[in-house]
């Protein structure tokens, strides 16, 4: 369940972490089973329907992904890649190409941060379900839908304007917020494809006040999504 | 030179990466090695001091830290810590604990887009000079001072507003910014510690629209410089 075809074949992931796993048995995902450590499940409650394992910290660390985790996984069925139903006027994330799972998860818990809920990726966009950014989001994973499709179709198909995050374009401090929108982060180094470019409305920048030549797309997204619930406040 | 102790007793860095040997060399760092391919030396000025080794890509991966790197490695002197000459009115940043090399060398990159000369650090913060910070900064390092001391001992004697990225506060997105202040960040676990409080003049947070219970630290400097930066135009 640590790559990708194997968890789209049997449609499940793993979760990793107390914080984690506790945040998932307090959602809407299907959890099938947990292993964890005798004080972790204690703490459990016997309403939730997975199958609960007791074992060592020793035996944790060698099922999962990363080191430090001597305390709890699960294993959780993964939702189908559906449409969401969109609320009018509720502010849209979409990516187009971002390859880190680190970053995904960073992206994922910064849009929670901010309300959004249904994030639109572009289908070479990594694999929201990776462990990596699972562990990253730090629970966030839990409150955010991501759907992947084709991006450039879905913003040309919708009635929303789209914003794209550029090195050149509009100051974010000071842009008229439409209130029906989607901000558009791109490739972690190339930025935004030529072809989602093709469909942007508005191209923002984040003013630079010093001499670094880019910021990483993680504290991109959060330094526009800060700036536009301000403005629509 | 991978390890701080050897650093220290050297008084050299390493710096992986064709971008950042390049930010090094138009630096006022003193560049005493270069290690590179054929087609990365035959850029580089003979005007500078430093001394070239050809080598191939094969082994230049065997050198560094990172197995990406397969284009040049310099070492560099450290610079000595200390106590910077601060311009009245400049914004400072104050870290408190920052303990992730990745974590920092964000804030590095953050600090230099907002236009920051000097960071102050606790003496518990990790390392400027390991190789993880100065890869993650882009460059960055290069242009920003980042002096290590006692910090609330710092802060408690200088004349400037301490504002503190706190769970609660005032809202970042309507603060009164006074000319005159240092920005304070704390651990990425434990924010800022107790001691460091005690001297804080103004507690500061962003305001949370979702659900995630914390953003990363990182994430948070930028935030916070963003709206420092729009308030002080």
């Amino acid at each position: 369940m640590q790559v990708k075809k194997y968890r789209n074949e049997e449609q499940r992931f793993l979760v990793e972490g107390a914080k984690s796993v506790k945040e998932i048995l307090h959602s809407d995902y299907e959890v099938e089973l947990i292993v964890g450590v005798p004080h972790f499940l204690s703490q459990i409650s016997t309403l939730y329907k997975a199958e609960l394992v007791e074992c060592s910290e020793k035996e944790l660390s060698s099922i999962g992904t990363f080191q430090f985790n001597e305390t709890a996984i699960a294993i959780a069925k993964m939702k189908p890649n559906k449409k969401p139903i969109l609320t009018h006027n509720e502010l849209l994330l979409g990516l187009d190409d971002i390859r880190d799972p680190g970053n995904l998860g960073t992206i994922i818990r910064i849009a929670d941060w901010y309300g959004i809920k249904n994030i639109i990726a572009s289908e070479n966009t990594t694999d929201f379900y990776s462990p990596k950014v699972v562990t990253s989001s730090m629970g966030s994973f839990t409150r955010i839908n991501m759907y992947y499709t084709h991006l450039s179709n879905f913003l040309s198909n919708s009635n929303r304007v789209a914003y794209g995050a550029f090195l050149d374009g509009e100051d974010v401090h000071n842009i008229d917020i439409e209130p029906n929108s989607v901000l558009v982060i791109g490739n972690e180094s190339n930025g935004i494809s030529e072809e989602v470019e093709s469909v942007i409305d508005r191209r923002i920048t984040i003013p630079r006040y010093g001499k670094a030549e880019s910021l990483n797309a993680g504290v991109a997204t959060a330094i526009i999504l800060d700036n536009l619930v301000r403005l629509q406040k």
